[in-house]
Parts: C-alpha cells; structure tokens; sequence
C-alpha cells in the first residue's frame, strides 16, 4: 500500500506514478487482431479490452473481482441553500444503500458486481467553506487514507462514485481552483436547483474561491478546503489504485471534480481511469476535456452514487466477453484476417 | 401474425401501424417519478424504461423473452470488387456462429441473450444488382417473410443484426434510393476497404442507381432490386415486430439502411424501433438523422452481426434493473422527491 499518510506523502505518490504494463498490453492488442472480425471493427471495446488487459498485466483482463465503492458525506456549506434536497438526505440515502433500494443497488446487482458503501462521518459534516476550509489536515488526511485503505492489489477494476448533499457545491469549487475560469461556468443544476437556484449556487461558490484565493495551490490544500470528506476518499482512491496497478471506473462530475485538483498538478493520474460516462451536469464534460478523458457513454445521467460508472461496467463487460470469448481467424479456420 | 405474403399486403401493414400503450408508458413515467433519486436524474435510461414499457403493455418491462435474431445472405454484387474479404467469408461467419466463436455470440453470452441465426439461401447469392434487379419478387416476398416468421409475440425485445459479404454496398443504395443524395455521400470502408476501394464502390453504386432508376419507389421494389435476401427479412422482421408490439433493437448501418425504403414512405415504422448505436461506418449517422433514431451508444463499432446492438442491450437492462429493482421514495423513508 502505498504511503499517504502526509501531505509530503501523498505530494510523492503523484509524483512517481506506475505505468501500465506494455507487454501485456501488446499481447492484448495483438490477439484483437486475430479474432474473427476485422481488424479495428469493435472500436472502443477493442481499447478498453487493451486498456484493462495492461494495467491487470494480462493478455486477457477479467472483471471477476470488479468493485463498486461509493463514499458518502456531509457539507457545512449546505446550509448556504446550494442543494433542491435537505442535508439529511445523504444519511437516509445510505441506509436505501444498505437496504438495497438504491439506483446503484440495481444497477451493479444487474452486472453481479460488489457494492460498498461507505459514509464517512455522516454526523459531523465538513465546516462551511464559505467561512473556512472545509477540515483541518487531520479530518482531509483520514479521509484520504480512508478511501486508499479500500484499495486491495487483488480487485480487477475499482468502480468509484459518492453521495452527499451540497458536493456539487464542493466539485465546482475544486474544479475552479484546480483549472480556474468563472463559477458560472462550473456551477450547474445539481439534483435539481432551478435557474435562480444555480445562479445563487454559482456566487456562493465564487465567494469561497475568494475566501481561500491566498492559500497554497497544493492538492491537498485544496481538497481540505473546499472539498469534502467524500472527496478526498475519492482523491486517496485513486492514488492508492494507481501504486497497486488496479484500473479506476470514474462516475460522473462530482467524482470525477475529486481527482481535479491532483490533474492540476500530475495530469497523467488520469492514465488508468475510465471516464464511465459524460453527465447531465453542464461542468462535467468541461472537466472531462480538462482532465483529457474520453467517456465511454452519454446517457444524459445525473444521478451521482456511481450510477453512470454501473453502466458504463456493463459495457466493459462487454468488452471483456468478446475480447476474452471470441475464436481466432486460425481457430475458426476463416479466410482473411484483412 | 400480420400478413406480409404480398408487396401489396406489405404496403397495408406500413400504412396501419399500431401504437404502443400509452396507459404502461403513462404508469412506468409515474413510476420514475417515485423512485429514489431526483427525477430525471437517469436520464436516458428513464426513457428507455419507458419506451419498453409502452411497447410490453406492462409499467414493468423485462427482457426475459428477448432474442437476437441475425440474418445472413450473399450478395452477387460482391463479383464488383466491392469488399475487403472474399464472399465465402459470409458461409464461414455463420461456421462461426454455430460454433460460438464470433462476437455476436460473446456478447449475447454476456448478458444470456438467446441468439438464433438464419442463413438465407447462402449458396443462391443475389444476382448482381448493377445488371439487374438483386432479387425476383418471389425471391423478395420469400426473405420478407422468413424475417416476418421470426417474430413471436412472447419476445419482449427483439435485437436484429445481419452478416453478408459486400451488404454495406446493398445497404448504402436503399439509403440513397430512399432519400437522394449522392452515392459518395453514403459510402463507406464497410469492413476496411481503402480511399481507392471507397471510390470504385461509390461509382459501383451510382450505377446500380441508375440502372434502377425508372422502377417505382415502393419500399418493396427498393428491396428486391437494390437489397439482398437479409435485408428483406430485416424489414419483414421490424414490421411484423410492430404488428406484434414487439420492440426492436436495431444495430449498424447495414441493419438501419433494411427500414430506410420503409421509413420513406411511413417515418412512423421506426416508433417502435431503438437505435442501439451509431457505428464508424460513416452513411450510419447520416442514416440515423433521416430515420429521426438518437443511438445510445457511440463506440466507434462497425462489425455488423448486431454487435452494437448486443452491447446496447447490457444497458438496457441495466435500465430496466433500475426502473423494475429500485425503492420508491414512500419505500425508502426518504424526505423529498422534490
């Protein structure tokens, strides 16, 4: 496990990043060309089979061990109104979680992929970040090493997605400071806030910008400040996948707003993650390009909770059935090969 | 069962289409409604609940009873030189479908989608289109029908697909039969032909055109003279579907451009029809735009054998495990529901 358990730590981490395995990689994109197709003609699915088979280390990846894990929090910054729902809705989500009612309950249920959920301090939600940083070092440390300790070397593919009410608030403001532009510009509808609603949002968030404009421009600095725990359990994640070779599923603008401040900085964190899906979420396909990532669908998703990385696993699925199932030219005994 | 066993009959089922029920599509909208998520936060995936559910007659769609049914058939305009692969590779493809090699197979396999494929007389191929028509009305009426028979009113969706050595040329002159333009605008590489190879099918093309060019622009002389036997059977299978209210899952270019003869004379054939994906062939949007079909997926695919179309159906159900599995918020105890 790699080490995160100081800012200095987890500066290093970013700095001295794996990469994919290229033999393995090789060996992958060569047998594309053998199976019983044309070459090239499964077009992103022959990528994402290379993809997978690189960073697993093997000619043909699996998903048998594939992991949802979605983390939850709670934002002082809700109080500023910023969210169509009540605070208390992120406590009442995890337990539709636990119970197994939720969209992303259905949706990994339907591809036979593990679920775990994690909510991480629900009952002390992070200060205002209008008025502060959102945590101390401390609480945006453990959250870190809370999300890192949920990555086993031994997990094929980690999909990754979060719940809590207001983050969109807190996504915005870290896509601000990470790659700059206007509020307006990163402020969106959320789950449902109307024009005057998105409007307010967007000011609140500008206000926090100002706020924290005098601060060190690290990524943790800005994940403690105007992020949330949730947040940083995402950030930690994905560093912690990347020193342990397992490739990162990413859900849509929130999670993905997680892993802005540490592009800023180290653009090549993106290398093992899959954009699942591009949502509804006007910032987020800003992001997408900010953060060099292609997403795999456009569903018009903007649910959160890993919903549209769930669908977008189907899709690896997939990939992985034909790039694993399917008969060579040789084995089929077929003319051509082109 | 709709009788198709005439060109006139053929006309009447276009021109008195049944509609889906709007009491199943009204109860399942209402149902997204009461969900525990914001409304509308799943997006497309709502609309594809929906969809099913108007067509199923029930506000809780499944896809127990789904089937991929894809139809194979030789092309005597493949003598023109017009494919990357010799025209035995049509013989070996459904070789390989039997034996479960090709991708078709691993990704129905995938998702347990049954998977059925009908070889259409593969040792008679068409005759050259560019010196005659394709097929004899008899010829015609006999694939319209094959593809009708296919179609049982058990099957809750129906993904059609198609395997034919030199059928993208087939495909792009009912495109340009149906809706004009030029034969450049609706030429592609199929499964890999050069700048060069692109060119000579194009001329190909336009003179199949011209040589058909005072025949009557029925949907049913546009098939016989310009098709080939999987393409009629295609179209026989979509219009017996919507007689059926059996949804249908189209795949690529070659699949779509089956219903462009019938969607020029009755836009309204496709309102039972899902557009699996847009592929890389480039006359597939283009197609798409004119049929009025959004795809749900853009993968850069360009197989055929209803490959797009099988992976789409990984998303479908992922719809439908959301739309049918979630908790309501009445359910969950949740506060909102905005």
């Amino acid at each position: 496990m790699i080490d995160l358990s100081s800012a200095a730590a987890f500066d290093r981490a970013l700095a001295s990043m794996p990469s994919a395995d290229p033999a393995a990689a090789g060996a992958a994109r060569a047998r594309q060309q053998q199976l019983t197709k044309p070459p090239g003609s499964l077009g992103r699915l022959e990528d994402l089979a290379i993809f997978l088979a690189g960073w697993q280390g093997r000619e043909r990846p699996s998903m048998d061990t594939a992991r949802a894990v979605i983390f939850a929090g709670n934002h002082g910054v809700a109080a500023q109104g910023v969210s169509a729902f009540p605070a208390e809705v992120t406590a009442q989500m995890v337990a539709n979680f636990a119970a197994g009612g939720a969209a992303i309950n259905a949706l990994t249920g339907a591809i036979g992929m593990r679920l775990e959920v994690i909510a991480l301090d629900l009952d002390r939600p992070t200060r205002d970040f209008t008025t502060g940083p959102a945590m101390d070092a401390d609480e945006c440390q453990a959250a870190l090493m809370q999300g890192a300790a949920t990555v086993t070397p031994d997990t094929d593919l980690l999909l990754l997605g979060e719940m809590g009410i207001a983050n969109s608030t807190a996504a915005a403001a870290l896509c601000l400071r990470s790659f700059g532009g206007t509020a307006a510009e990163w402020s969106g509808p959320g789950t449902g806030l109307d024009r005057h609603g998105v409007s307010h949002k967007s000011a609140v968030i500008a206000r926090a910008i100002a706020l924290h404009g005098d601060a060190p421009a690290t990524p943790f600095e800005t994940l403690r400040r105007v992020g949330g725990r949730e947040l940083a359990a995402i950030a930690g994640a994905v560093v912690a996948a990347r020193h342990a070779g397992v490739p990162v599923l990413l859900d849509g603008f929130i999670c993905c707003s997680a892993i802005a401040p540490l592009a800023a900085v180290a653009p090549g964190i993106v290398d093992h993650c899959i954009a699942g899906h591009c949502s509804a979420e006007p910032g987020h396909a800003r992001l997408l390009e900010r953060l060099r990532l292609e997403p795999l669908l456009r569903l018009d998703m903007r649910l959160g909770e890993g919903s549209g990385a769930a669908v977008a696993a189907a899709v690896l699925r997939s990939a992985l059935a034909a790039h694993n199932g399917m008969a060579t030219f040789a084995e089929a005994g077929i003319a051509g090969g082109a």
